[in-house]
């Protein structure tokens, strides 16, 4: 699938770092955060942020926010305004319904009786509009669209407000749960903590890694046990590039503490009895980045279980398989290997013509598909071709791909989807086109084979998606309540499948 | 005097637009704000916003804010995101505190239970401190240090706050005008109407204009009877630039509504009694530009009555009266006239160079005030010379020029100055150096003259300023009462001289 | 291997557009070249430009260049300037030697007695150095460093030189052929032609695209018969997203007109007898796109071949075949179907680090390769890898690859490269490093399996590599021959191997 | 006189330094540069750039230009590129006929058989269509419009050129100065040595200074002795701000060598016998600034002088004189002076509206010349008022002036012009509109007064011009005659009046 299948989205990356040990630290935090963020760049190209922190007093954060991607905001020279800093927190981000403003940038600061936080914040509260007139009602005015502001203000809010008091920051953070069950995987900031929290039924990801001594370049003075500092993040694979070992997911409902001391569990928020957890299961289809980790199990491994099992459910006579590059590759591969046939490339990418997505009013738009893409058509001149792909949302991107085939010479060309058909909206974070865009709702889905030009076209089940993406992650909990170690201790493991069968893990509240 | 001699400051420049009659309006009001603001540009450089709204709708307005001159935020193309607009008002600044970043940029907006408010302002909140802890210990958080938002959450904030009544704004504006007496002049934009207020003591300027149709090229179509939309300015100087007449000021504690239909006064808040109005005396001596109407009067005239006051009570036996360009031309021939001495230029100004007060890190700095000026020797050389200035704060910028002028051949330089010594902080706007910066409070003043290197230096006498400011307001309300018409309702004329004598028009609070 | 294993090139894009029939003409040129230039991308992504040309006069040209990538430096406002138009060049282009000033930026254009010229071209001059000394002995000042103005000096400087002649442009550019043998593809504008040009070497690519109707979302009016204009481009990857069909190659020595009317061949500039074509073997190993077609063969079709020639010539035990993404993966492919291995892949890239290359002082860089992947730890931990690179120049990128698949479970590492060793430095265009730079020059070399912590290293011997390449040429001649056809009449087939066995296609000047 | 009055010029700044003494010096010779360039911004603020060398090669510049004003183009990061460096030449520039690229900024750079040489030129050369088309007929390609070019090609070309010989610049120089009489005021840049030239006419203005020990704040450590370096300028105005003193001017047909040891006359190219020195009056009337001095006397006092002389040529009853700010103050006060009346202001200018001159494309420019002045109506109520302006050459500004003093309450507004009328196009330098554009070549000139709305206008006579011009000059001649001193030995003193009479110094070529 092309970028383009999907609307513009709400989509967001997180990343925090805290230096444990002495302060003022030798790391090199908003470095480190900058990286980060630069492994979640593809969580949100629309504008960075990064708020630090010296941990002192809590009334005073350095901030550099702007329009962009990340190595765009973040020069040397911006960075150094971030400075002195022991811990911090940023953020990527895509813009809402095109309000692409940099008041809307995260992370977002506000200053309480109690001194100055930041929160960062990936989802999308469901009950929003409610919440924004609570607090109006209270007489708070609030002077962006973002959720983030709207948590902060939460935050802000909860009585009692005594001057004199030490903030309960975690009884402000459960209020703020209590009030809002789903979809949010949020970093707060207050002077010299950070709180990672993930709401109760896990929709958003996150998780935390351990920053180790990384050596000289002959990897000298490395050292795994040693502890330099904390980092926290929506995904692992923003890890490996900052010298930082994968620790261990949040787990949904937790409220994390993150010191220069340690990393302590402060609290985990029940979800109402018999829910299951609700861990968004787009992420596994398209959303993440393959090598990122999530419920122990690689991103990459699901992709390819789904292209075997899609090879199960469809196979088809074909002289090869191939993939639309490069986010299906995965199932391909996996295709290939279960039904036996030969992996071969067809389309290879241009890579400087750039996601269309992130500047949705370029002219390029208009010339079509073909233009991000290179035919290797001595591949498979005179072929029958299995083309596979990770998910049709639109079905305006497909039709010209499978004509670029056919034009090259393939003899058949038929499309399997890794994934099965989107017919519902999501209201957590993912920006799915409206209703009526959906293919899958259309009158053309009855005939999408003649629809799009294919041979034929079939979709994975979703049950065959629940299962691969499950199987690994049962096969785990057998293990380990076999081994009486179960760390799942929230309940019973299950994902969002709102957007393919319409059925949302909470009640939606407008 | 040279801006490089006050200190960072607060001062702003606020100006808003109206189009009376038929909405959508064939008025240009995003352009005709945009050269309001240009008008009012010496009243703060750093950095420039415009909201606008179409009148219609309480939930949206139209944002463009950016760092730097007015003529650099706005081109054609940010303007065109500012269309459809019936109403709008804008706002220019300088930086509070080194805190120069865009989150600061007004005007502020948020939104409300009654939809959003935007507002723009000029002032200084005398008890900021206390008004900022109470809105915290309810449970609002802040987002900037601006004062903007304060008096936007405070206007928010105003119980009762019920979801179905019609919000009455005059009773918030009149709430928020109870809780801080001075000093502001503001501007509310709500859904279709504009609200301008200025605090009880009148401490900071606004005025009212009536823009008319232009005519063509040779004036044909010109109307001075027909009313095209109403504008509401910090200056009037603004005004010439966008075909506007001069209408009457916003008087002390006045809340002016401005609507498609007319301009109303609301109500007049009161100040306690017996305390005069505290019109700031540094708007006359140095702040405003010269063909701006304050009370009734040409701030160029004050200034020349200034410079004949000088010739009365400090003459000079010498050659020739001059300048320190530009600022202090008006009282130099003010004084020339008086004392029956030729006007001679001796300076030309670079205009290249910029106002260092706005670049404040640029190395030219220690060059000094040299690099800004141009020497016109042939004119003095040999020649005893009076030099005008219309102040002296720190002292540091006449002292250079006094040398200039020697090298060049000035067989004597008589410093007089236009005004008194200024020797105490201001908190309501001006931003004024510490007490210890100011010359007037230093071990140097005893010897001035020897200290900056003249033959005399003599400061016009606060009787004196005071008497130029006010002999023809006091002529004017003579005239005014014997005619039985004196529309200076609200109480007993004063100034703001606290920097001059320390007596503040309020108690100070923090 | 990564691009920092180079080092600063010279390597360009050339791309020209010439609309047919009518005009003015209502073919986007600016447009087409631009798009054209986004698919030479990948040779050049310091400065971009364009020179386009009404065709009716000799003496306007409309240009526009700047430092960036193509879609950078031409937004539609910049494009607005290009017009109108009905013929063009353009250029992408990295630095030499370090001078990336926008000076050196190509198209070249000068005025000359009959008119103005524009020059885009790939390649380096052998004799520079001295052309250079000819062309100032003759007192012509040169203003840059680039080989493009010195070209063009050369052919505005040819006599004779008569103002009332018409200018012979093919005598001009046959004298610069006969004072310089190698190496250029370039494209010249004059008026109302382009005129394309291969070195007799024909050491860089060079190739004609037939724009054809497009037609609607369906192509619905689409008509491969009718031509709407000519495209000339250093690659034909180029000229999928334009809509424009590959015709055929520039041939060695070839001067090829391109007019409204048609395309000629001009004339043919032979080579020394005896001596066979040199083109450039490096852009089948490393630097062309795979989608291109040279000499009548696609370039992943080679690089698959050289993974299969490589099976046969280094096999090893091992449990799966994997590629460093993503410039070795059709070598990768081919090597895993020859020796029946799965093919798996072990690493993931992060598009967002950006290619170093391009930022020389980036911080990143010390960071190490590991930034720019993800590891996909689950499809290797345990197993015996080998790894297929596509040439290892400095020998600094692949150790930390190594190193980062060991720690992450990697049970042996073995490492196919599929190109020889790089020995001698190339004076043609490509930025070779150093010899002391090129790891096969080093004492590490010896033992590189040890140096660079593999378990085995075996590079593609020149022979493999030259066989791969020349195979399917030779059997299209053979068959050509057989039927009398050969259409490649200037002379016997040679590729330039000289960076890896020394011997240069023609005596090198300095 | 407003800018807009002009057209588009080709009016520049030139602007050289070189460290005396040791080198490396410790003189910062590219801050120096740049700020002399500040001082000659009024002459051209559309492009500027800088060429600097180390004095040691001749073969290595440091460049850096850029389009907007210096401050703009010379940041503290661009100026560490133009380091070490120990002498070197600048420019600012206007565009000429509408191409405002950056190709055509100066210095222009080549590179010839002998090394680099950079050149900066002020002025136009009257044969400038022969020489390209000389220089093309020799076959060199020309890549810009500008006559800089053209100059350099001319030194690098002029033969004989032996590799092996020295490079008798000033032989080339004087070879260049035959080609062409008028008009150019350059600086050329060789190694160690810069070259300043002023065309046998001395059309455009070239003065040399000499900087001296600065001293400290305080002006201690002061040296007027010794020597730190030589700067060589366009205007005199621009040496105060760098701490350099007045040395000479550039005499017409000069060759001036300045070297670190000392500042020679090569040669005096001498001009047609019985020509009479043509320096531009215009530079007087209207573009230098008024501390320049030119011929030994201040600008400032010639335009007093032409006040004092349209008083006695056009004397007026009425109760003020005043100036249209601000060029036209010193001839107004010069007026007033003379015929007895006060001098008051009635105009004030807003500094922040710009000079519409350079941004051609403003909206703006339509609202017409009122928004760029305050009213000082107080002033001038029910009075009547000489306005004094410079110039009147389109007449489309005054027009719309003297309505707003009218509608401001002026009883009569009488114009004195302190210029002749502009009648003939200029070709050195000045650009001024087509001869249809001149308001003098117009039938509404005839009933000026009415067709712009005055009660009166008059213009000072050319014979007026020229004695308040030559006065002093020939004062000064005959009194250095009795003392037999006189250094003005090229010949006849006269000015170039052209563009009031028509005749022009040499005759113009096409």
């Amino acid at each position: 699938m092309e970028f383009e299948e999907l609307g513009i989205g709400e989509e967001c990356g997180v990343f925090g770092c805290l230096a444990a040990g002495h302060w003022p630290t030798e790391l090199d935090v908003p470095h480190v955060i900058t990286l980060g963020l630069v492994g979640l760049q593809h969580r949100g190209q629309e504008s960075a942020g990064i708020v630090t922190s010296d941990g002192e007093s809590a009334h005073s954060f350095k901030v550099h926010k702007g329009m962009g991607l990340v190595n765009h905001v973040f020069s040397e020279d911006s960075l150094k305004k971030l400075y002195v800093s022991n811990l911090g927190i940023g953020h990527t981000r895509y813009s809402t319904s095109g309000v692409s403003v940099l008041d809307n940038c995260q992370p977002f600061v506000v200053e309480t009786l109690h001194g100055k936080i930041a929160v960062a914040h990936n989802g999308e509260l469901t009950n929003a509009v409610r919440l924004r007139r609570k607090l109006m009602r209270h007489g708070v005015g609030l002077s962006t669209s973002s959720d983030s502001e709207l948590i902060t203000q939460l935050l802000a809010f909860t009585p009692p407000l005594e001057e004199d008091d030490t903030p309960d920051w975690v009884a402000r953070i459960k209020n703020l749960m209590n009030e809002t069950p789903t979809s949010y995987s949020l970093l707060m900031m207050h002077k010299d903590i950070i709180y990672a929290v993930r709401d109760p039924y896990g929709n958003r990801p996150l998780c935390i890694g351990r920053l180790v001594p990384v050596g000289d370049i002959n990897g000298k003075g490395k050292n795994n046990a040693e502890t330099e500092g904390w980092v926290v993040s929506s995904e692992s694979c923003s890890f490996l590039s900052i010298g930082a070992e994968y620790y261990r997911e949040v787990m949904p409902g937790e409220i994390v503490k993150i010191s220069r001391y340690d990393v302590q569990t402060l609290d985990i928020v029940p979800r109402p009895q018999g829910d299951p957890s609700a861990f968004c299961i787009f992420e596994y289809v398209y959303f993440a980045r393959p090598d990122s980790i999530f419920e122990g199990q690689m991103v990459y491994s699901v992709r390819r279980r789904c292209g075997q099992q899609l090879a199960i459910e469809a196979p088809v006579e074909a002289d090869l398989v191939s993939t639309v590059p490069e986010s299906a590759t995965p199932a391909a591969l996996g295709y290939a290997q279960k039904c036996g046939l030969p992996y071969i490339e067809v389309l290879c990418k241009n890579r400087y013509v750039g996601r269309t997505f992130i500047q949705p009013n370029m002219r390029l738009r208009q010339l079509g598909v073909a233009k991000k893409f290179g035919v290797l058509s001595d591949n498979f001149r005179g072929k029958r071709v299995v083309l596979i792909d990770d998910s049709i949302v639109r079905g305006n991107t497909i039709s010209p791909i499978i004509k670029l085939l056919r034009e090259s010479g393939a003899k058949e060309v038929h499309i399997r989807v890794a994934s099965p058909p989107i017919k519902f909206p999501c209201y957590m974070g993912i920006n799915i086109p409206t209703k009526e865009e959906l293919i899958a709702n259309r009158p053309e889905f009855k005939d999408l084979a003649g629809y799009i030009g294919a041979d034929s076209v079939v979709y994975l089940s979703v049950e065959g998606l629940v299962s691969s993406v499950q199987e690994s992650i049962k096969a785990r909990q057998d293990q380990e309540n076999n081994l009486k170690m179960n760390k799942f201790k929230s309940g019973k493991i299950g994902h969002c499948t709102a957007c393919l069968v319409g059925e949302y893990p909470v009640e939606l509240e407008w």
